[in-house]
Parts: structure tokens; C-alpha cells; sequence
């Protein structure tokens, strides 16, 4: 059984679903209103303060964790299908993280689709990396993270970052990443009656306006199921067991492994689509963050 | 001519009301949703941080600033006709008083009207109130403050304070408070031609919803121009030049002096409804901050 605290996530998905389901002509500023609500199920991390940034153009925020290194850096894609989401709604799960690891974490809103469609996204994820290595981070010293289709993009910046010839990060730790643009999933339908929000329709309906007219579901930017993996730095990826997008995931680190990366696959049973956002209230994301924390320390060079 | 910060504030405003004029049969959820937007006018503060609270049962947030008085706080009552709005909305703008200050803001959610008509949000005004002295807080190191209905909450629950006996808090700094239920005033035609929110429209739904059935437009605790003033003390009040509320501030003002209490308004030319939600990005929010900052210090004991 879930905890009661985990719960209440679902609960607020299954609220989502209803409101949507009841509204189908629901209009886009209305849904992007609707998502803001994410930033609900999590508690206000202490001892954590902000500080907004300029990534190169890109709107960042800053999290930062009183007595945290000032030369590490998670840079945290959100989620939200490329669509919805924004830094208010990520604010505290990606606080959660800085005190976790300890570091500062850089979030930013990049551009969303439909207005900027497929690569704007990863363009922008980019550009804010190379932000941090001209501010003299070292690669080295930074991890990127993200969930849903920051999960994505925590993965397909990387890519983008190996084909460009930049330095790698670190290591890359993608919560419930959102990678099939075809939905071929088999949990699309077997875990339908546990997952209380990511539907395919609502994945076709975030995919449709990601790749607009242009973009194709196989890109290996859009889509890091097609990519060459070789050569990524070791990774460290969370789902929850009742996710439709479990085997996104799964599929995933199989691919990984065949391509000699260093991958951990944490599946939490009974969790739902990045349940770390219950950080701080629920026993379950807090323990898969101090997983990830404990799994990227010594890989950012901390004790 | 405002700022174009300034002006940022009042284009966000327009975009609601178009947005509710288009969908005159919006639901609750969907209107709360849509003014949840309001912290984005307002810059992230730095070096504050936060912490949740239970006081008394009523959900509170800390704002704390970095070597701020840990003996002193401002009880914010946040805006929103006391049916929308939230701490998620004003912890910025809070956080930016704590840091003008020095000293703690606590910001609380006090249950809302519709589901809980006046007096719930008083009660729980009174009840955080109550929480803080029992926390051993002096009466004289607190001031209350809040925008719009929570500057409204500001007054009443001082008035109530006095009613029930218990001692009172040093200040009450009310911005661009809304007072009045009759709905009298004369800029609500004067200035609704530059009020890009506040529509006698909009204030008598919300009205409405806060009075519920039993509740009375001239109760003294919803509508304080009908309280007896005499015994409150200093007050600082601060309103734009074009709101329709303007006058609610005015009216007040003048019953507070003739009651004899310290008041001191400051009308600023061209401003919209809490025109400090452009906290850290416009310069007349943050001219009016600072001047609420160095008047409230010394009536706080501070230097």
C-alpha cells in the first residue's frame, strides 16, 4: 500500500483527470493554470533559499541549500509533457533535491510547445549547460536531472551535448522519464487502472503539439529510445510501479546496459508518475531522493 | 507613467479579466487556478527561506530572512476577496517584506468563502494571532499586514483582538485594502477605467460568497468602516492612485483620525491593486516597501 502521503498525489492526479475529462475543449492557458497546482503535494523544503538567473538567455532559477558546495550543480529539466510545468511548480521537489546532494540546482523554463516545438526544448537545455560551463562549473562537478519530459530532456541535452563534442556531465538522473514518442509501451495498458494521470491519449495529445509539424517520433533527440547511447555517463533512474510510463524507463536502461552506461533502475512499487513530488511528506519519495542523493555524491566528487 | 515593470502587473491583471469576461460561467476551481498566477509579477527574493507551520491548526508559512530578528514577525493575511489566493501566491511578496524589515512574516491559510463564509477567515486570523503570543512572541514585536481582503483581515482581526481583550499587535500596514462590502465607494466609477482587475462586478460576487447567507455588509468585523477604531494602533496604508479601491484607503484614513489613531496613507500616482506584487522588479513596489519597512522598524523595537 501506498503511504497515506503518497496517496494524496494520486488524489490530486485523479482530480486533474476529472476536471480534464469534464472539460475535453479544455484550452491550453486553462491546463497550463491546472498544472501549476504540482507544486502542491510538496512540502517546503527548509534551509533552502532562490535566486533567479539569466542561463544564457534562458530564465533559471536557482536553489540553494544553506551550507551546500557552491561549485556542484544539478541542472533540473521539468516535467510536465513539454507543454505544462514551469520552475513554481518544480521549486520545491528540485529544493528537496539541493539539500539532498547538497548542492545548488539550477532549474529553468525553458520554452514549451506548442508555441516552440520540438528541439526549442532541448536547444534551451543547451544553451543553460553551456551557460554553467562558462561560468566555470566543471563538467565534472554537474549532474543533470529531471522527470517526466525533463527526464527526457535530462537525457536528450547529453546527447546533444556528446554530438556538439562539449564535456560531458557527470551522471543523469531521470525520475519517471518520458521517452516513447511512438506509445509502444506495453504499461500503456497494463498499468491504466493504476496510473492516475499519463494516459496515451493525454501523451498523444503532449507529443502532438512537441513534435508539431516537423518533428518525428523517432528523433533520437525527441525520442532517446532511437539513440546511440554510447559513451553517456552513468545514470541513476527512478519510476513508480504503477506508471504507464514504467517501462519508458525499463526499455531504456535495457538499452543503456547494451551500451556498456553504468545504469541504476530504482521501480518503486505502487508509485505513481514522479512521486518524488511528494518530497518531504511522503516516506516514499524521500527515500528514493536520498537514494539519488547517496548515488551522486561521489559521482560529483563529494564524500 | 508607471514603470514598465509597473505596467507588467497591470497587462497580467487585463489578461484575467479578458480571460473571465470570455468565460463568464467559470467555475471556482478554474477562477482559483487562473489567480494563482499572481506571484509571477513578483522577483524571487534572495536569501530568504521557508518553513511550514501549523499555528493552531491553521496552515502557516515562515519567510525567513537571512540574520533577520528571530523575535519579531509580520502576520500576512493574503488577498484574493477571501476566495482566492494562497500562501503559494504571497510568499514572495512576503518574502520581500521580511527582508525589508528584518524580522519573520508568517503567511497563513485561513479557510475560504464560499466553503467557509465570514467570520472563518477572521477566526483563523485570530486564531495564527493567538498561536504566535502562546509561541511566546510579544504583542509589541508583531504587525499585522495583508493586500487587498487580507488588508481588510489586517484591521479585523486587530478589532477582534481588542473585543476579546487580548493585548495588541504593535502596527497594522494595510495595502490597497479592501473594505468596503456596501460597495459606496466613488472611485469604484472614477477609476474603473484604469483598474485592469477590480470591477464592482468582481467585488460583489466576492462579496457575496464571503457574507454567505448571514453575514451583513456593515458587520464591523467584514466591513471595518463600520468598526468603532478607537484604542488600534499605528497604521501605515498604502493604495495606488488607480484602483477602484483607492477611497476604501482614503475613507479609512480619515475615520482612523478622527478616532485618533496614528494613521499614515500613502496614495502612489498610477498604481494598480497591490501594486507591491512587483516586489524586487518594479521601482515604485519597492519605494513603497522600504517606506513600510523604515516606518514599522521602530514601532517593532528595532533600530
Amino acid at each position: 500500500m501506498p503511504s497515506p502521503e503518497s496517496d494524496e498525489l494520486r488524489a490530486i492526479y485523479q482530480s486533474w483527470t476529472d476536471r480534464m475529462t469534464a472539460a475535453p475543449d479544455m484550452d491550453l492557458p486553462t491546463m497550463r493554470n491546472l498544472f501549476e497546482e504540482w507544486h502542491i503535494p510538496t512540502a517546503e523544503p527548509t534551509g533552502v533559499s532562490y535566486e533567479e538567473a539569466d542561463a544564457g538567455g534562458v530564465p533559471a532559477l536557482w536553489c540553494i541549500p544553506a551550507g551546500g558546495a557552491a561549485d556542484r550543480v544539478l541542472l533540473y529539466l521539468h516535467g510536465g509533457g513539454f507543454v505544462v510545468g514551469s520552475i513554481a511548480t518544480h521549486r520545491k521537489i528540485a529544493g528537496h533535491l539541493a539539500k539532498a546532494v547538497g548542492v545548488r540546482v539550477m532549474v529553468i523554463d525553458y520554452r514549451r510547445a506548442p508555441e516552440h516545438p520540438f528541439p526549442a526544448q532541448v536547444e534551451d537545455a543547451v544553451t543553460a549547460y553551456r551557460w554553467l560551463l562558462a561560468q566555470g562549473v566543471e563538467p565534472g562537478h554537474i549532474a543533470t536531472t529531471g522527470d517526466s519530459a525533463g527526464g527526457n530532456l535530462a537525457i536528450s541535452l547529453v546527447l546533444k551535448v556528446r554530438d556538439d563534442g562539449l564535456p560531458l556531465p557527470a551522471a543523469i538522473l531521470p525520475m519517471s522519464p518520458w521517452l516513447d514518442m511512438e506509445h509502444l509501451g506495453k504499461t500503456l495498458e497494463s498499468n491504466a487502472a493504476t496510473d492516475a494521470l499519463v494516459s496515451t491519449a493525454i501523451l498523444q495529445g503532449m507529443s502532438g503539439m512537441f513534435l508539431g509539424e516537423r518533428g518525428s517520433p523517432t528523433d533520437p533527440l525527441a525520442n532517446p529510445l532511437h539513440a546511440d547511447l554510447k559513451g553517456l555517463p552513468p545514470m541513476y533512474i527512478a519510476v513508480g510501479g504503477h506508471e504507464t510510463l514504467q517501462d519508458n524507463a525499463e526499455r531504456f536502461t535495457e538499452l543503456a546496459r547494451v551500451a556498456a552506461v553504468d545504469v541504476t533502475l530504482e521501480v518503486v512499487p505502487e508509485m505513481q508518475h514522479v512521486f518524488t513530488f511528494s518530497a518531504g511528506r511522503a516516506p516514499e519519495a524521500d527515500t528514493t531522493i536520498t537514494a539519488m542523493a547517496a548515488w551522486v555524491r561521489p559521482r560529483l566528487g563529494l564524500t
